[in-house]
């Protein structure tokens, strides 16, 4: 058993804790545990924190994490850097937000993130950071910490994201997919902890998912594993991005949601989209879930059909991989009760009874959120150890 | 490190070893070794047999599994009985197969198949049996041991399979899903040696298929994992036997083919399939391969339908689980390269580049054997003390 690792990870998910707490959590005899204690402490990781609590006996004292411990977690989108401060518990301590076309390449998106870091670490959120945890829009090649042929990511094939970054704020960096660290938010401290075979959806300008198997990515032969946007739904269908037709992202997602209702403006279906369209000039999804629940009908079939064509994808995910809970996050998890609905009657009609019979089907609870929790447990876990 | 399972399990797969050689394998120091293999000839598991072939210090003793350990495999299909006897190092000393309708229930089928059993120990293939290993067609609640809610398997909800053949024969018993057990089987002395992310699919009367990661069968939440027939590949299209229509099954599979060879002999279509039926008064898969080796157009057309259908789901499938290998098994295996050719154009064309770029597709190595195979080799996994 990695000790280490677990007392870390034990003080990181429950805050202080005593030697004798620490000792049965463990069931690792006592001499040992205050021998990795003692080595923690010195390489400046753990500190002591005063007697614990009484249990009747002989007084056993508090150790906790070093409150100077500093993550940074990064959450890149297609157009946003999320950045969090966290200390080693993964409470955050500095956040900041902006939006950036990751089209614009790794040097000029990378670079932006490191001088973001750096004038929070001048603010004095940090003194040195102990690691960097960041998600990616597109396949990642964990080992080799790099995007793949990451279809948005324009001119990112294979950049040195890990290399750079490490190099830049001289710590150790994990680099994965954005999905695959939503995932790991929402199991972590989000609706899904402890969930055994977890299946995390996100619906944002594309679609993608995550799998996560008691507690453990599920990435696949070459690490792409959960790229669901471009399964077909109908073989003759509108063109995708990608150049294949009837792709679930030309149907649905932020940006062919988008192109829908401006469609359903200009045809006239859409009073209340029309309106919009002419004030603002362009549309977006939250103005789709705006006008649904104003009751505008041509929002809503919008949002009803594309829920269908997701639980469409899903019915068959559900039937394949038999998980125990489906979680919705991403932007387009904004569009509410509706969207969820009608995934949810889609999934629960089409898909094997026995693997729908306990199968919750939810909304994310950590919302925009997700990525940079995620994004700081994958900086955590490399820092303290974990596998 | 659980030894004795190490070491039965390499004496299994690699025959007889020296102990050094053992001691070697298993990084163990070879005082721990001597006494877990004491203990092993004490408990009648495994020999002594001579001495080594000299490695130029001091000879090692050779050290086998004992020959009279007896594992029985069960392939229960829908329509058919298969069972082997095997030593512990898996090869067969016996096999017996019989057709048999699994709906005609468990007390009938399991009466017959421990008849069949002790028939066997009486020719003199075994004394006792050391463990029996069991695939079912249907959902199996691998830790119960019993059928769940199987759709073909009527009557047969939550029999306790395990407990009675335990009982009637007085060695433990596993019990899994059929899919499961051919890829096994496939995995382990098959085309699919050592593949990290295994799909395997089962095309037979209907059609499975079953996943392993690392080896391990991956089961999903109820058990349920890997059950592809009923997911819809057209939301029009024919009904199911499930009461759903469009469902993968009722396109393609033994009894869809057999219906369609019959409508295209009815209509005209094929004048070598009606001269079949005409002459035999039914149609099988076999009729439709041989016509399509003889040049039919109608025949030929079936396979590359069907082929197209199943390759549809696999490209879903293979975007969203990114395997190492697809192993196509079952009866309609047998249809062979127009089959297979048609099911891997669908699946290069239509799932991510990236997850089909070192993808192979290929056939079955051990055709009607996997599923014995299997099922043998789960027996030997619970007698030796696996996971």
């Amino acid at each position: 058993m990695n000790v280490p690792y677990r007392v870390l990870s034990l003080l990181r998910d429950n805050g202080p804790l005593s030697r004798a707490q620490l000792a049965d959590r463990l069931e690792v005899p006592r001499p040992r545990l205050l021998a990795e204690l003692d080595r923690l402490v010195a390489t400046g990781k753990v500190l002591d924190a005063g007697p614990a609590a009484s249990r009747g006996g002989r007084r056993s004292t508090l150790v906790r994490l070093d409150p100077g411990l500093r993550f940074a977690a990064v959450d890149l989108g297609a157009s946003s850097i999320d950045i969090e401060i966290t200390n080693g518990g993964l409470d955050p301590v500095a956040s900041y937000s902006e939006t950036a076309d990751i089209r614009s390449g790794p040097v000029g998106i990378l670079g932006r993130v490191s001088e973001l870091l750096h004038k929070l670490g001048a603010k004095g959120h940090y003194t040195r950071l102990d690691a960097i945890g960041i998600g990616l829009p597109g396949p990642v090649s964990f080992r080799d910490g790099v995007p793949v042929s990451p279809p948005i990511m324009v001119g990112w094939n294979r950049y040195p994201v890990r290399d750079t970054l490490a190099r830049e704020h001289d710590c150790p960096v994990v680099v994965d997919n954005d999905v695959n660290v939503m995932a790991l938010g929402e199991r972590h401290s989000g609706v899904a902890r402890s969930v055994e075979h977890l299946l995390f959806v996100k619906i944002g300008s594309g679609i993608g998912s995550g799998m996560q198997h008691h507690g453990r990515i599920y990435r696949g032969a070459e690490g792409c594993a959960g790229d669901i946007g471009h399964i077909q739904v109908e073989t003759e269908g509108p063109v995708c991005t990608c150049g294949n037709t009837g792709c679930l992202e030309a149907y649905f997602g932020g940006a062919s949601l988008a192109r829908d209702a401006t469609a359903a403006a200009l045809t006239g279906r859409s009073p209340a989209l029309a309106a919009r369209l002419a004030e603002r000039g362009a549309l977006t999804a939250v103005d789709v879930a705006e006008c649904a629940t104003g009751g505008d009908t041509a929002a809503i079939g919008l949002i009803r059909t594309g829920g269908q064509r997701v639980g469409q994808v899903l019915a068959t995910l559900v039937s394949f991989m038999n998980p125990s809970m489906i979680v919705i996050g991403g932007g387009l998890a904004g569009l509410g009760y509706l969207l969820l609905a009608e995934i949810r009657s889609v999934v629960y009609k089409r898909s094997l009874p026995l693997a729908t019979g306990n199968l919750p089907i939810v909304m994310s609870e950590l919302g925009p959120r997700a990525g940079v929790v995620g994004a700081a447990l994958l900086a955590s876990e490399l820092a303290y150890g974990g596998e």
